[in-house]
């Protein structure tokens, strides 16, 4: 399998569809976003960003080569037309809905090729040894370069890892200073061990660090703050982003933004290091206690 | 090790002394559920089946041949005669205990063998190196074919495990509609990854799904009769035992029945394949939300 | 690696600072304690055991070779001097300050080898290949000459394990008849699987078992009495001794106390066996109900 290499940050498409961006607009976007080094693009079928971000990228077909896709399947909510569920919301890793999910993939994002393919959320019914042999077909059509999963637990990693001959690229989690739970829970733990570096979604708390309601989200907005003015910081973003990027997991944290500025303001957090001394503090604010 | 070849259903003995059948009885059950193609039939030592059991076999030898029979050891119990505890209950997998347990089960089920012997309950004293020793010595003397655990965690079985030549058959874990602890705390993921076929005890929630009284137990029997009705099955056992046999890791469902034609209407559960969206809608009434 | 002996007992020096021995006192009680056969001596940089033991043991340099030397690094308190924190306490296994702490720690014990050194707590920007890199140079100097963990949960030292070429020596945890956590959370299970035998601290729950306060306190120091005094023995605390010593990970308790007396009943635990039945009866007293 030929290497991958993602950028440091990742752009995230979660809400594309509420930008109300024209086709246009998206390529400007990303086209700014590649040369300010940001160059890995995050979907999912059930955002619906692929069809928008494909239309845009049909505009200048030499950009798809600057960038790196990633999308995501294995939901199958109510609703969703061909991929959508009869009844309830479920989960779906059978070989067919896969490769169903795939070709819709490849097709809304105009694209031969997807160069990451993550598993959205684990599936109780996931058959490890099916989801080997779509991964294989997958790769051996050329359709999906590298393979991944999301908000897997890390025994659930463990299982599906075991039955696939090429390691995991990422288990992208839920992360951010009002949610650790991926310290404590061996998530990234296991992320070090294998070197299965985890893309992190929700890093700004989905928005609450710039509107703190709690004691202790102003608790960690203030630490935030601190650190911003002992660092220069332009803003408690970077600062996040610095935390985030000092784990030793190495982690790929997700923008969630559509606003270029905030983009080049992430960027930015590339150069800031923290010690650990702020790392902690930080923690400390969130954890609502020192450490032991 | 030669292999074992346990049927898709298990027949269980648990409340055998309760059933108030007599010696033909307890035979004809048994002929009668290997003819339904159930010729695995589940014991433990505390059950006090044993005795009952075997004294119905040696009515007939040759059923012997027939059927593997499963038998459990390890908890010492108060008021259990010489196998039983002095003070308060506990576990003991001590080789000398284990041996006698053994023997006590071979005497009181009137064969030579047993197919598949169990650790009952994880004795937190449990020595993986003498333990390793005791089934090497039940097996080279041909008293115990293979080996297996109930109760156990992820961890407990991956040290046993650690210090066994052969591959522990089985972990006989509770799972239902109404218990589904073991979806999410790593047990099935860590048996599929093994292809360690858990069995299931408990598997009707000790009969609530047939006298329901919370309203999650209504609202998983609702959803159990919607699924019952959409595939024409008689009841809503068959949907469960479907349910079950439906997860990746293979497991073996435990019938608690005395009844040779609820043996019959589980047995129709192999022939019913649920959709994923009907497997979900059991799981989301259970779980009480609809997956994230 | 050269092996490491140490005794079955630990002498632990965590609150030698309130002790009020003079060196000689500290000589005195460490020699009467190696003539006991307890030959292990737990220290850490917070503990700030580290210079008056040092200056004890520089009255009579020969009782270096007779003892073996734990001492721990990691943790930055605020008010610790050069090794303390400016801010907020944290954890730091960057390879500087690991250096820094065991030089600093080289000079007040006043000797030129550690013979096991911990990291105290688990440090979330843990950089597994950095600590590998400085356990191979304090190794490669001579400085110490085995390593270990304090507090880790299993995943963590997994992950750190993974990336050692010896196998770490120790997890140093709590662990007491009122604090059983480590019995169900997968520490003890992996520590056997691992033989990585487990040190445990505070073995006598802070000193709660001797002033008990709750209802569950009593039932478990009614529990220990009713052993002690069918097992003939003077103290509860070789009673509790004997339960963590029955313990298939084979720990190594740790004495936390400054009276020689004290020490040589714990030595009597070396040769207290419990049953199994005595010893569900502590857990059960401990756990509030019986085993299932």
């Amino acid at each position: 399998m030929s290497s991958l290499s993602l950028s440091p940050l990742v752009l995230g498409f979660w809400r594309l569809k509420h930008w109300g961006y024209s086709p246009q607009q998206i390529l400007a976007f990303v086209e700014q976003a590649v040369e300010l080094g940001v160059t890995s693009m995050d979907h999912a079928m059930v955002y619906r960003s692929e069809a928008p971000f494909g239309e845009a990228m049909a505009l200048k077909p030499s950009v798809r080569d600057q960038i790196q896709i990633i999308t995501k399947c294995g939901i199958r909510p109510m609703g969703f037309g061909e991929l959508g569920a009869q009844g309830v919301n479920h989960y779906d890793f059978s070989k067919a809905y896969t490769m169903q999910s795939v070709e819709a993939s490849l097709r809304d994002l105009q694209t031969d090729r997807i160069d990451l393919l993550l598993l959205h959320r684990p599936d109780f019914l996931m058959d490890i040894s099916e989801v080997a042999e779509t991964f294989a077909q997958l790769n051996a059509d050329g359709k999906v370069l590298h393979f991944g999963v999301s908000n897997f637990t890390p025994a659930q990693v463990e299982a599906l890892q075991s039955a696939l001959p090429d390691a995991l690229v990422t288990n992208q989690v839920e992360f951010s200073p009002l949610n650790m739970a991926a310290l404590s829970d061996g998530t990234f733990d296991q992320a070090q061990r294998l070197g299965m570096r985890p893309m992190l979604w929700s890093c700004l708390a989905g928005g609450r660090l710039f509107s703190p309601e709690s004691e202790r989200d102003k608790a960690v907005v203030a630490a935030l703050q601190g650190v911003a003015q002992e660092l220069g910081a332009d803003s408690i973003e970077a600062v996040v982003y610095a935390w985030l990027l000092a784990l030793p997991c190495n982690p790929y944290p997700i923008l969630g933004t559509s606003k270029i500025a905030r983009v080049a303001d992430a960027v930015k957090a590339l150069d800031i290091k923290l010690t650990r001394e702020q790392w902690y503090r930080i923690w400390e604010a969130s954890n609502g206690a020192s450490v032991p």
